[in-house]
């Protein structure tokens, strides 16, 4: 039997996820004129609720037909000149995208590195940036959460530095967003990247750019080449309701859904229950003796990361969990590949789904020949849950 | 009874367009993997369906996630150097969307201007290039259908003129596409542009990019700036089967499904049906009395531009329709607005969408007090098809 070729499968990867019910049959709504008094009001919802979800009165959010990379390619194109000098934190493979975008770009591209499966601590970078006059990064580019790593940067610490450095605060977090708690204005970010199939839990294809008021004014002086992802068209047109271009309706209808569910269950139980899922998973991969890939200081609440036990490779495990039980894990990127897998836990999850994955991950292990004591994960798992009902 | 507010209606738009249920249908599947076996040969069948469609053996087909301004930009971006002389044809909107991208990129742009409404003239194309040595312009970009001015520009006689002053030869075929005859090898087209939302009858949120051989050698060594539409990219990714980024997947299992049905209609059938609504739609207009945009000679097979009778607005008449009917219509873009309506007819439709929108039409200038003969164009427009049985 293999379940996974019948859709009969459950994706615990960090994105795309399983797109709940209610999401997925609204995509099957009927095509409505993305110019027309129905699609208004829906983009118009859409764009209120993503400020109240990305905490924000003072700067915009604009939707974007395309998946992350493009709000990522957004985030540098249309703030800088040609030439800036920017600061990449990189702690995992979306650092390195960032860049290698801002260097398709021509800035001047600076990366501090940390130890992939560290936060990026906001020590290093302010001993970094006091190296330099203040103002010689016109930006500072960060991962909320990295997601090839598991883990969560402190956009908190990290924002008064950067700030009082002079930068611009750029952050992606596209698989952050709505799962951590995110404070637009109280921390000062400038620019934020988001995507739909992350914590959202709709179909990749939908990418957001949160834009402070600063983050418009260089938008309006840059120089950098850009038109589709072009914050200024998107801002124009946005007065009067309409996005600049065709927009991706079917996949409108989904992110208005998941906004609506977002607010039902409350942000705050929606990312209450992200740090349930991702303790029930931690604590499971412990009791299994696996060592996790992140410390728990910086651990990320959609991803948890696990070195595979010694002469076991990853793909085993992740190909048994398809093949067998239809359940789909990630393998490592970069510097991780064939010595991790990761475990996704975001969006409209709940215990069942990190159950039968631990059910069946216990399975798996066994057969490749690992020794752990049987029942212990979940056991462990029901614990978490247990004492957060 | 607004039926529109109920879903219950009748897109007659130049896209999006009514989605037949069958690739609604689809648009709801669960999410899979976009790393997985399974969206593989999703992937595979639909690069390769294109490619039959683009009438491409030699060149390659890429999938964005985005809207077919996406893959304008995609056009300019990756084919040209900072400061090359390009040249755009210009009959409508869109054209001049091809300007402002040019522009944006910082290409010296001159626009060769056309009458809206008619075709660009291959012998003025010829003139004007005459006029300077040959590779003065590095390109020579160009609508296939103008959705603006509901022309179709005649590709096969432009390209010898543009080939032989050795520009590439660049089109945007996003409302072409599929509907209009196209031949990416035969008429030796360097970068073809289109989109899903038109003639393909999917949602909108992906746009396609034909590219020739010699165009991903220019591609090799251009430096404009450029990251998530950067055509390098996606061919290497493509070698090992899979798009470079996140892909749109409920949007994939769309295009997949339009595939498979347009081959099942046989590629010629769904043209010739195109030429038969067109043809019933331009034989009703003019039992209507009421005056077409585009000349027989360059009608577009996709979309229909009409003159709004003396004294009616073609607000009114479009705001009557979708509120009485239910059916959509488009107004005029431009030097257009106000002026004219625009009738659609693309995609997986029939008699019955064309008869239901004329006896509409019919009450809808009765109601704002134009005079004809009632019935007039519906019975044109049964003339039609019934000659095409």
């Amino acid at each position: 039997m293999d379940r996974f070729l019948n859709d009969n499968h459950m994706l615990m990867i960090p994105g795309p996820i399983t797109v709940p019910p209610r999401i997925l049959r609204v995509n099957s709504r009927p095509m409505i004129n993305h110019r027309g008094p129905i699609f208004q009001k829906i983009h118009e919802y859409c764009v209120d609720g993503l400020k109240k979800i990305f905490k924000t009165d003072e700067g915009e959010v604009y939707i974007f037909a395309s998946v992350g990379t493009g709000a990522m390619e957004a985030c540098v194109s249309n703030f800088f000149n040609r030439d800036d000098r920017v600061l990449v934190l990189v702690n995992g493979n979306f650092g390195q995208r960032f860049v290698q975008i801002a260097n398709a770009y021509g800035l001047n591209v600076d990366a501090l590195e940390f130890v992939w499966g560290q936060y990026a601590d906001p020590e290093k970078v302010k001993d970094h940036l006091s190296k330099y006059p203040k103002g010689t990064y016109k930006g500072v580019l960060v991962q909320h959460n990295e997601t090839s790593t598991a883990i969560l940067n402190d956009l908190e610490k990290l924002s008064p530095i950067i700030k009082e450095h002079g930068a611009l605060f750029v952050v992606d977090s596209i698989s952050g967003m709505v799962a951590a708690p995110f404070e637009m204005d109280k921390w000062k970010v400038d620019v934020v990247a988001a995507a739909s199939q992350k914590a959202f839990g709709c179909p990749p294809g939908i990418s957001l750019l949160g834009v402070s008021k600063e983050a418009l004014n260089r938008a309006n002086n840059a120089n950098l080449p850009r038109f589709y992802f072009d914050v200024r068209k998107y801002h124009e047109s946005y007065k009067k309701g309409q996005p600049p271009f065709t927009a991706p309706i079917s996949l409108y209808f989904s992110l208005e859904e998941s906004i609506k569910m977002i607010f039902e269950e409350g942000l705050d139980n929606f990312q209450k229950r992200h740090i349930v899922l991702r303790d029930s998973v931690r604590s499971a991969v412990k009791a299994l003796g696996l060592k996790l890939v992140s410390d728990d200081s910086c651990a990320s609440p959609v991803v948890t990361g696990v070195f595979s036990p010694e002469g076991i490779s990853p793909q085993d495990i992740i190909n048994t969990m398809r093949k067998d039980f239809g359940i789909v894990l990630a393998g490592g990127q970069s510097q991780f590949k064939g010595k991790i897998f990761r475990i996704g836990h975001l969006g409209f999850i709940g215990a069942t789904e990190i159950f039968s994955t631990f059910a069946a991950l216990e399975l798996t292990l066994d057969k490749l020949g690992y020794k752990f004591e049987k029942g212990a994960s979940v056991k462990a798992a029901q614990k978490v849950f247990e004492e957060n009902m």
